[in-house]
């Protein structure tokens, strides 16, 4: 299979487990793998992901603008593709426990979490003692905007802090990456199971 | 195919996806397609409403009295249907979210959404910023009377906010349409999970 | 297909069903269908519920002493066939609405439901004005005792409500019935998501 | 049917069984069932638990070191099966109840349960009046200490209390046993919907 077949088949796939979780309510949510250095598979503005066709996904180079269909949050993926080149896949969702999160935490920026063994989920925490730093952004329609400022967050550490795989934008969701569809598929599935867990947490304690 | 056979099928696979939500417990619900200008498909009162046969569904002229076996709520979509000639499908269920908002916001008569990037999956909303505006009514045993209060409502736009397709009934449920089956569907999830958001959040938001 | 064999798939189709909504954890719940006039057909003990056999399905007569495998809670469906000849159908379940309102609502000896809708899919309810009363009992692992206090209770009327096709057994679940299996499970379904839309409401109102 | 085999096919069945209610999100989680008095089917590190293939399970000698691609928690099975001949199974998931209440409950070193009749469900627990007692640890990544102080605290029953066949890892998640794998699933299932309750039932108790 080529490398541009597999992409497109991950996108699908990825697509079809959110939706299973009903993590991509209403055609909300997209999708991208990385096909080569140049090129990344995503998904097209407005459709069911739970039921992607591959006329559904686009194939996009990083450097070319973005193709007629595009979601305007191409640009959130293109622009973290070009600037980290380990980086296989994005997968962008409206999760319950990211979305909701994300409103409660963004006056403060980042959502900190610490304690959870499963943090381990991610890639470079070694213990349930690190402090995992989730940068929280203020949702925005200027999408060039919005990506500028996630560039620059994302280039600043939080000192005593690893950086999660991935960030919330506030009322909107959670955006998780990872080196390959796999490694992006359990990031995601680890932090919203993490928001979930820190959410009723939080019910009970002050 | 013809569009009364479509409308039909259309009707079927709207009750069998909002059964697996569980949001037609107990043979709750209804479900209707508009065929043409002067006609209706909607759904038999008393039916389990994820496993409909086709003659569970009655074929409703619009101008004309419910027929034997209507649901007295089949009058809250024809008269719809008559006022709006864009309407192409109503569906009405008893999801968690939206049922136990609507007791919550029946005091204030609307139910107000803002923040959220769901909130574009409505047509007509094209930022998270809009103010969506829900309308709240009494439930009623009357329902002539019940669907005048409406029609007098959604007549009546909110300054500053944009009417969602679709109201609530207290401690009854959720009515949403759209000018197509798939775009009724559509806003179907997107306002039980902008539910569901809202009332996760206002958990945690005095 | 004989009574019996049709009695003996009812008591498998319930059990398949609640078991896929998890009201059933861990071997736990039992349901009935009537026969005839003198003999339904119940589940055995200790068996899982979402697989049953034939062979797990016990054929009691209800003027004899239990059989050998019965669950002690068998003496609960016995009694009420044999105070109630309209009574078809008898399912338990532990379900976690039912379940954790149950031991809220014991020092009242009743849960009291109004303003839902959803209230009419229990026979008898003609609009949602109406306030159902469910009984709720201390659990007691001596069946007979507690047999008799559901008995005595059940033939006590509450002015000016409607009495529930059920009742709640404290931090044990809740108890339904229906003049037929179609019936007793719509009835299980409307209680449940009742108890979920009251507890849920009761969050947030004082 | 060898052992071994029927020992990797409950294994599989067991992860299978978990992923399907979310209980083991991003590879968490571990199974292990006893093959005979000296050996152990147990899941390697790092793999999906829920579509588990033969060769993502080891053949563990219980008196040997941990073979290479264990999990580091084996050592927690491993110990467990040496001093209890009796115990035939071992899961671990990061269920969301017993994962959020292990947090809440930590600084008291037991989760109390009592009042339920599902904790008939818990091998030895003869009435809902029967006070459950759920051991609870602090996390550690230091499997052999912590191993140390599971082995201590399991030793040391406490006064008028049943042990639960279970314990609690602070923020990592639960550890259920049986004399069987159907005993352990049924313990598991028993546990977690347990937690589900007493969490629900503490949000409306001071």
């Amino acid at each position: 299979m080529s490398a541009r077949a597999a992409a497109v088949g991950a996108v699908i796939e990825a697509g079809r487990t959110a939706s299973i979780r009903h993590w991509v309510p209403a055609t909300s949510g997209n999708f991208s793998v990385r096909i080569d250095a140049e090129t990344v598979a995503i998904t097209r503005s407005g459709v069911d992901k739970g039921d992607l066709k591959p006329a559904d996904i686009l194939i996009q180079p990083l450097e070319q603008p973005l193709l007629p269909g595009s979601s305007a949050e191409a640009e959130l993926h293109t622009a973290l593709y070009r600037k980290h080149p380990a980086i296989g896949a994005i997968f962008h969702v409206h999760s319950p426990a990211a979305t909701v999160f994300s409103r409660l935490a963004v006056s403060t920026d980042s959502l900190t979490l610490t304690g959870w063994e499963l943090q381990k989920a991610l890639s470079g925490v070694k213990t349930h003692e690190a402090i995992v730093d989730v940068p929280v952004f203020a949702n925005d329609q200027d999408i060039g905007a919005l990506s500028r400022r996630v560039d620059a967050r994302l280039s600043r550490a939080v000192d005593g802090a690893i950086s999660a795989p991935g960030y919330l934008l506030a009322g909107h969701g959670l955006y998780a990456w990872g080196a390959s569809p796999a490694e992006a598929a359990r990031h995601l599935e680890a932090l919203e199971t993490l928001f979930e867990f820190e959410l009723s947490y939080r019910r009970f304690t002050p």
